[in-house]
């Protein structure tokens, strides 16, 4: 038996591989194949299905993609009409090897969501582990918001009997493979936890220990954020439509300039203190860890993605996009920002400020936290306004015209809204260490 | 948390590498301590504590090579008088960031046997993991013989009792870290299953639905094999000496022969059907993937070892050849048997013959079973004798003077025994496919 | 100025990589591209030229397959007309940054080929470097019998002309850049020298030393082999369709099968030593090392190809495949040749010998050099017949119906030759290490 | 034949890997040998002799590590009193399989520099390529002033000999192979090219174009700089003593300031504009890139050594401190910087301005020009002063108590300088993009 967890950091995307007798499964593949295809080439074994737990909305599923290289069948529950491959209902098993994969129906977060369970049938008819996709994870359940909140109180009880009903029987000894880690935006607030069991899950797990009600309340109440490309990753992942994995150019200069000046849309992916010294003015920053999960708020599919990064390479970036179906991508800064000022071209910088700066800071400023309203309830630095980063760019009008100090959690987040503030004119600082260095400084906070 | 498991192939070893907080942990590191480094620093955290679940005898423990890299406690149980390390007590415990790690004693493979049991103390007081070392298995236990048959009663019971009374009562949802997997020597029949549960071994595994009597009866019967340099092993992880990772050098076909002239060793680690075509006289064959399995029933500390392989790279035998402990390296013919035959030389080779051809087989042959003695109680071929492949050394003197037969499960231990039997002047065969073949073929079996 | 020479093993292939000012050229690109594009993306460049030195018959070029994911154009030579690219003739001048490549038009081997001289002209009008192609290689000049025997006197004083009316007045110090190294069939005797020079080639290349009509009278004699495959090259490079890079796919025993009884040509990769001890019957050997330069020879375009190999990962014959055109591959046999005698199903094998068995051989047997003809011109073992084992294929009638002894260098080809016989109906002998270990064991070979 | 050049950047040193007939030379190895033993076992060859062309001082030679692992002769030339190794003289010579390597004397650089000349002997008796260590360079030829400037008129004329007596007369065709590339401090102005040849440099280097007193002149002139970290170097290089590679660890914020407090040397390997945006106080910037050419500028053999990197992992650090001695490694800040300012402590930001805005800048500053002398001389920006940044930290008392504006050609010399003024109290200024940006901004400049 081979198994194997591949994580694809920033969207914080578990898939699987799982082989025995030359035979292989992946679970929910993501686009950037090249991964499954050398552990099957090194494991010497077929993939002969792709299942996927449900239609993804985080990002461009590669089940087509893989299709291509690979002769699988690709797996999905029946209750959504795909524009490719075979549906599976309740009860269908499929063999590799010693093991038996069962699909099992369990609705919630979306309606055709099934999970898979896995059984050694030459050990024992008991569960090993099971594939949950996005009904549960370490310490979170599923979000059940996709369909408008009218819906959740029936989502949420599906999702809920799906877990009690379907996943807890199996058994506490069994393990939970879920579809994510800790970090992702399909659940409010994953573990970060890198195994857990059913039995593990039924003890610790705060939504566990609800009533079919209390979970439905608690669903309701929970507020998280869609990021807008969602729509466009449901449509992808409905159509299945394949393309070729883009390449992303090294552009010198004046090419760079001049597809700028058409409307390319340019991401600097450098760290936020590199970003703040000097970057191409109207560029938006995301540092590159968080770029797969906070690209999808601000970058449109229309105009070329032009990206600038810190000469560690733009392979990751490359591969976030790819994912989230930016496809139409223009290329990165040759040499990187050096080579924009090194060529005497304007730049812009923004100010950085520690929490003992903050803390001593007079005047009439803006203070601004654009933290998730989650935490921002939790408690806030006394006199702040609050926008979300992701809303910020419908709600710039809300933003008087004063000096605007900004702060989130550490610093990453703060920045993103500082390059996009400075794209509408304003003139902004950035709280280096954000909240979380303001409570190591020991200075005070309003808890609500 | 970060949760890494080490796979070494050949030993079916597993350890562990665990982090929370910037600090991390290795549970029985092997000696070719790069791994551990390399995630340590991929990671960015510090490796603080190294876990020796108990004192090893397949394989020489790499604790005191790290611990020159790192600054980490080497920490091991208290009832053995290592020359090296900390010892710990049942109920110590250690902290990494959001985890406490427990030591529990669990005696019965050895007598200052730990387990480390692995909390979340951020979520739960139960327990999410436990790196059960050679205690427990997925679908085994941990073998009791070491210290004699007359010690069996009470080493066995030890062993039931560490298992029902510290590992089984942290609950089913406990997922199981062994110290090895399938194919180890440390435990008679492990299952080829990556990942378990204290709930699926409680439910599947066999010797853990036996009594206390019952249990300490099949241990008494269990018949096992203790490779000779698990005495050596035993000998350095008391000692714990660190030895500079000695290199594996490449030889001219000159060289070669001259300290083949002097007493040096040679294994030739091709396949056994490369070896069978063509090989140095005298050359022992043990197949790459099985040479850390088999080596050290072969090969001596004393003299130099000499190394033939196909070409692809000694560095997996050299890395086998240091966590064996055979420092005493002298090196590999550059350019492989090939570099031999091109110098005009003499060789030697084996016939094969397919499982139809056995079946056909006519005349006074001495048919030769080399499989471990449990496989050969299940079923054999009518007519052959028996001598496991490790013992073959110290009985030569069985085999009569006729033509040898050989055959095993596959074919790589029959080429083994082969090329021991031809350094003893014997005229030998082996049978591609073994016994596995030859049921395939639907030829009959004797069972007993 | 970045600088990188691509050598492709198997094919003796040389593309380069020439970097300078942020814009690179690559020079006869193999079709499995992703080097170059790693080397743009590791150098922050981009490859703005593809330049094809001339129209390329033993592998598939990858100028339009690289033209895919860049944005270059690909110039070759004029004097020919190609369906892709932009032809250049002499004197043309392209830049990268401080280098101008100025293309010498340098007919001969093909009518179209040219070379591409390199300058630093911020440094001096001096020519550095030369990419001379097929002209000149170190130690030999380009084969010219592409257009027929009756085509040389012209094709070869056109290279004779080209090399010294062209490449030697650029100087002695200019570095030769050729497209191919030791081992290629594109050039008779190509040295084992991974650097050369135009003075060294003027004062040491045995064919630089001869006059206009020696070299002439020189090229008429040259025998030389042309596999058949190269017709199907020259298509391919003439048309310059790109196609996708297939998969090798790992294919259980019983797909196998199925695949070889519909028609499918086997191909084993492993070492003669491995093939010799057992394969599957009718399968074609050609050592993994060998595959590039002999599947050519003996593979047709029709059939789908399936591989069995020893475990170490089929990537480079895919590769080989590819280079060469063989896009119809079927796939590999998963776990290689052990998991068909496992299956308990028949194997061929053929027997080796030493030298010092051949020496004593008795009886009627026929001996059969397969060597290429110069080598079996300057000496051969008394009593051998000789058929290069690339014409085996035709002139399998030639041989009589008695055991067949086959040797060659050393033990590669002949194996090749005894897998061909053995398909035939041929009971086949090889000598392993062939004339050379004969040479080396002090035997006696006939001098003509 | 097989030949590798290494490179190591930062030093822009040249290491090179000669192999023929299964044995293989290493010149000049660097000390971080992991390559040299790498290339030795995928070619099959041994490593029988290490050339060290002279008495390095620029950073520490691996020839004694290297040694440790495979069984080579040391060799280094007869006029310095080694403490290991064997001196060669004026043509001794070595053979590795076909090739034949001769040792030159070629005194100038250092007394007992030699060049080492390799022919093919099966081909000719001319020589292919030679290795001239840091006698001739592409364009350059290596400096003489490490014995004092009074002894310049005598090392200029030995230079100036060997070139003329013995490398050029080796002929124009002879592949040349320096030790060092552009960048290096070894040589005024070394070219970036990759290859060159004794004909190349012949008719284009400008010094080979003197006359043996116009050499020496201009030797005489010449204005290098030598770092003080040389001497080390040189004790290391003239003693060999091996040294245990040593590993630098993570240390979390805690750990890392009480070694900060206790005396460690902080140096910041970041990038200009991440360092200037936030740093530790007291932290050394140098751009990682820079690293090795810098560090022995600024940090001293005494204080173990702190690093702060950017999160792209501290490898290339750790080699580059280990090649230039400074084994006192303390670690690295785990997390990097925003460990620091996420733990809200307190730091540091430097002001960074476009040419732009120093062109518009008004008022009472201290206009600072860090660039080499040579470079100073050609142009610089009106009423600037001039150190060049390795002489600051002696040079602090010129620097007035006003603004202090730092320029350099780029932007990466400026932050090193104007972190070691901010230590000293100073407030300073970084112009963004340098003297490079003015002039591409088409700003004037003062010409002497």
């Amino acid at each position: 038996m081979i198994f194997e967890i591949i994580r694809s950091e920033g969207l914080s995307h578990n898939s699987y591989f799982l082989a025995s007798g030359g035979e292989a499964a992946v679970v929910d593949p993501r686009r950037d194949v090249d991964v499954y295809l050398e552990l099957a080439e090194k494991n010497s074994v077929n993939i002969r299905y792709i299942f996927e737990t449900h239609r993804n909305e985080d990002y461009t599923i590669g089940s087509v993609e893989l299709a291509r290289y690979v002769d699988a069948e690709i797996l999905h529950g029946a209750h959504l009409d795909f524009e490719y491959g075979t549906a599976v209902v309740e009860g269908d098993t499929f063999r590799l090897g010693n093991l038996e994969l069962e699909v099992l129906e369990t609705p919630g977060h979306t309606y055709e969501s099934i999970s898979v369970a896995v059984r050694d049938t030459t050990v024992s008819d008991e569960c090993l582990m099971v594939f949950t996709g996005d009904v549960l994870f370490a310490g979170e359940t599923g979000r059940v918001d996709f369909f408008g909140p009218e819906k959740i109180p029936e989502t949420a009880g599906l999702l809920y009997d799906s877990i009690h009903e379907k996943i807890i029987p199996l058994g506490d000894h069994v393990v939970v493979c879920p579809a994510h880690g800790a970090g992702s935006v399909c659940g409010a607030d994953i573990r970060d936890m890198d195994t857990t069991t059913v039995g593990y899950e039924r003890l610790t797990n705060p939504y566990l220990q609800m009533g079919r009600d209390e979970f439905t309340e608690h669903k309701i109440s929970e507020r998280l954020y869609t990021p807008p490309y969602f729509r466009r990753m449901e449509e992808n992942n409905l159509r299945g439509a394949p393309v070729e994995n883009p390449n992303l150019e090294a552009l010198p200069v004046p090419e760079f300039r001049e597809l700028l000046a058409e409307s390319a849309q340019v991401v600097d992916v450098r760290n936020p203190t590199s970003f703040s010294s000097g970057h191409i003015p109207g560029s938006l920053n995301i540092w590159q860890d968080g770029f797969a999960a906070f690209a999808g708020y601000f970058l449109n599919y229309d105009d070329p993605v032009l990206v600038v990064d810190d000469g560690r390479g733009v392979e990751s970036v490359r591969r976030s996009l790819i994912r989230l179906g930016y496809d139409n991508m223009a290329g990165y800064l040759a040499g990187g920002f050096p080579s924009w000022y090194m060529a005497g071209l304007e730049f812009n910088a923004i100010r950085s400020m520690s929490v003992h700066e903050l803390r001593e800071l007079e005047g009439d400023i803006f203070l601004l936290d654009v933290r998730k309203i989650t935490d921002r309830e939790r408690f806030h630095i006394e006199g702040s306004e609050h926008i979300w980063v992701g809303d910020l760019p419908d709600n710039v009008d809300m933003i008087p015209e004063k000096d605007v100090v900004i702060y989130c959690d550490s610093g990453y987040k703060s920045t993103i809204a500082a390059s996009i503030l400075e794209s509408h004119g304003f003139s902004t600082t950035t709280v280096l260490g954000g909240i979380g260095a303001w409570l190591r400084a020991g200075y005070p906070v309003v808890e609500v």
